[in-house]
């Protein structure tokens, strides 16, 4: 192991140089730093690089904090596989490293920990649940300055850094369409309204209907619907997975006089509520109109195919992991990005109208 | 800040016998430690992390080395989300965290560098090519004593740490399965030979097809077989996108009156395939018969459902991670692990029939 000493002795400069001119501590004479370069590439010279991080308090990781659901294939999730790839984008480009930490829902969240342990430098958070127990934790962090962003989860009231979409618009603009398609009777299956995005789901879908005289339910104050107020026998909820919408077909077929289409909150119990319906004679697309959310490959291949609204996934973890890696590193905000104004960022959404909901 | 030394004040002991207690450095009288846990608790201390992991020489990664491809969303494909699942499970289990570093193929890989940044403990390999100066680099790391695996790689010649699956034996049993429908005439579209895990699908299909004497084409000493010994209009390469898939059914078209079944090395290829044939008049499935390979979830929403042979990629990242972290935790391996004797492990495959290869 080459030891500073022996790069200091090449160079003929003392050790501190040394130490100075790998942690980036100046000021310093060009040719020095030459010189000190050159004797440690000769030598093969590599500065212990957590000796190295201590000095600069940097340790190049960006921290993303996943959910951690036994057996579930997080990765093989559309959602997270498209922000995880837009993350990666970005931490390649600012020459970071992207450290994932896997966090059990409900399990008290110490955030402040992530910090403290000094692993990563700034936080990209996905999964976030809308609980006090996680607001108090995002607020300590948020109070100790430390660099933070959230994904797809907004908190009323709070100024936390936020990369959301307009969930609300893209609710709406999928039940306007099978309005406009000449449906009447249209079902709702959510989910979990512990999610900020399921709730704007619902102030979307409530919206749409109540402007057509169908519903009257318009939001609160806050924006927000309570689920109580729309017809039982319209309103489902499942938790996302492809097993929940399969499990939903069975009480969604017992009242299907009442139903004519169905809006799911994602691709997936979309594409379980089908097979589902399938399975008790119902063929979607002709027996009843289906319009999923998201999205994702699968759309496009299922049978028939799915309309659905798409959302810019990859972009809004390239954006969020772009704005706290642009904090810790100094680098001012683009014009674009202050044209955004304040804390919460919210993209666009964009039906994709395909068979599933066409009434001819 | 809470310092070391009033926790040493308040417990009465040295500040010596602090760190000794968190950096884990015995022998120690248990009430001493006690006393110095409480006073820690007491006054809310946390020993910054980096400066301990600099005196363990611990930091609590595990290190996951992904290819980089410029706006390829890798997290959405299934092969790299299901392994990843399968890490994150295991790394979630041992308590350690996940740092992907991404990596641009072709670019000089300096292994080494990833151990020497002290940022990680171990280290797992995703698409590592079969190339000299990756070969170099794997051997550094051997002779330096990193602890390593690589995942679906084969390197021969190599006692490198693998976790690999029996492509030779999945591709046999999509090639036989489609020789006992009565297809005669069958095409490979293969993936970049770079790839141990292609030139294994090469072997295991000419092997089904010599067999059945519709070949001569023995694998050699190395269990290699040379593509220009297939006959050219059976024999096509695509680079495991939908879109190389997509390209090559122009070719195959071409050929169609010698070409009755195709086998393609990946389910996206397959998709891209069907997608392409069905462009030019053909019906997959019936017209002409396709095998994929992966068992994604997109192979069961197809039309028509998509044979395919299922790799068992989530248990291949699952093992690949618990083999490195055991061996830096100095946990013996299993009796299990024992069995598989050396370092290359081999994960079986299943061939799983859908309506796209039946000949009735």
């Amino acid at each position: 192991m080459v030891t500073r000493k022996e790069v200091a002795e090449l160079a003929g400069v003392s050790e501190a140089t040394v130490s100075r001119v790998f942690n980036g501590i100046g000021p310093m004479k060009a040719e020095t730093k030459q010189r000190v370069l050159e004797a440690a590439k000769k030598l093969n010279y590599h500065p212990n690089a957590i000796a190295q991080s201590f000095a600069r308090r940097r340790s190049g990781n960006l921290g993303v904090v996943l959910p951690y659901v036994p057996k579930v294939h997080i990765f093989s999730t559309y959602y997270f596989s498209e922000v995880l790839s837009g993350i990666g984008e970005q931490v390649k480009q600012s020459g970071y490293d992207m450290l994932l930490m896997f966090r059990t829902p409900g399990e008290e969240s110490d955030y402040s920990n992530i910090f403290r342990s000094q692993k990563v430098d700034a936080c990209v958070i996905l999964g976030a649940t809308d609980t006090p127990g996680e607001r108090s934790e995002l607020r300590k962090l948020e109070e100790a300055g430390q660099p933070f962003c959230l994904i797809n989860q907004h908190f009323s009231g709070e100024h936390f850094q936020e990369v959301d979409a307009d969930h609300v618009g893209g609710s709406y603009s999928a039940v306007k369409h099978l309005l406009d398609q000449g449906y009447r009777r249209i079902g709702f299956l959510n989910g979990s309204p512990e999610y900020s995005n399921s709730r704007d789901r619902l102030t979307g879908y409530a919206k749409a209907l109540t402007e057509a005289g169908l519903l009257d339910v318009p939001p609160s104050d806050t924006g927000e619907i309570n689920p109580s107020r729309i017809p039982p026998q319209w309103y489902y909820e499942g938790n996302y997975s492809r097993t929940s919408g399969y499990k939903a077909a069975a009480d969604i077929y017992r009242y299907r006089s009442e139903i004519e289409a169905v809006f799911a909150s994602n691709d997936r119990m979309a594409i379980g509520l089908m097979q589902g319906l399938r399975e008790h004679g119902l063929t979607p697309g002709k027996d009843i109109a289906i319009v999923g959310y998201d999205d994702s490959d699968a759309a496009r291949v299922t049978n028939p195919p799915l309309t659905s609204v798409a959302v810019p996934f990859y972009e809004m973890g390239r954006l969020a992991a772009e704005r706290v890696l642009n904090r810790v590193m100094g680098v001012s905000p683009s014009a674009q990005a202050s044209a955004a104004a304040g804390p919460h960022i919210q993209l666009s959404t964009t039906l994709m109208v395909r068979k599933s909901s066409r009434s001819t």
